[in-house]
């Protein structure tokens, strides 16, 4: 089997995520990624692949203004995986929005994040 | 693309999963699933195939009188997966102890899981 970085690893990476996207810092987010990543946000749409892309994703998230809110601790794994639930707070069609998400990360042996994928539905979008 | 179930009915049978698991009803549980579905718990263990190895995994999961604690609503997706995070409450080497869990299924078209994978580590069993 090949080498998992440690569940206490893989949370701690999950907490800069929400860290460094809440500092609007986009390239930061981008550096937690492996060269060849994907992003598939949300979980059915076309992945993002690659850094630039990613890096492109993530600037025009926040350029939204949006803000993340962890509502339980991140979970790890025995595996390669790791889960984040969190709240998007951000402004959608000019009103006030809530969007309820699970990422699931999976993480190279260096660390870097290899895959993410963000579970919401249309039916997690909340109008407050 | 194939047919998906809709976001609300992915939820829908999470939140039946944790009832019937509450309620120590292993069949009603298993009933969930496909007969071909597979149970990684946690994600880095050897996969649990089909419906007989399935059933027998809740009726010991049930055996030990675990109970599922919801602690954020279930998020769907715009595809075949949804995710539950939640707490396990049991007893472990004879101490009351709490396990941080995300559970993410995907779904066949005709609703039923046809995975899941549990993210926990190591590191997210709490003794009380």
């Amino acid at each position: 089997m090949a080498q998992c970085p440690d569940s206490a690893a893989m949370k701690a990476t999950l907490l800069a995520y929400v860290e460094r996207f809440n500092a609007a810092d986009a390239q930061g987010v981008a550096a937690l990624y492996a060269d060849d990543a994907t992003v598939e946000d949300p979980v059915g749409a076309q992945p993002v692949t690659g850094k630039p892309a990613i890096l492109a994703f993530y600037q025009h998230a926040i350029g939204l203004g949006a803000r993340l809110e962890v509502v339980a601790p991140p979970r790890g794994s025995h595996g390669d995986a790791a889960a984040l639930t969190f709240a998007v707070q951000a402004r959608l069609e000019g009103r006030a929005a809530r969007i309820d998400v699970t990422d699931v990360m999976t993480f190279g042996a260096d660390g870097r994040i290899r895959s993410m994928r963000a579970h919401w539905g249309p039916d997690d979008v909340h109008f407050l």
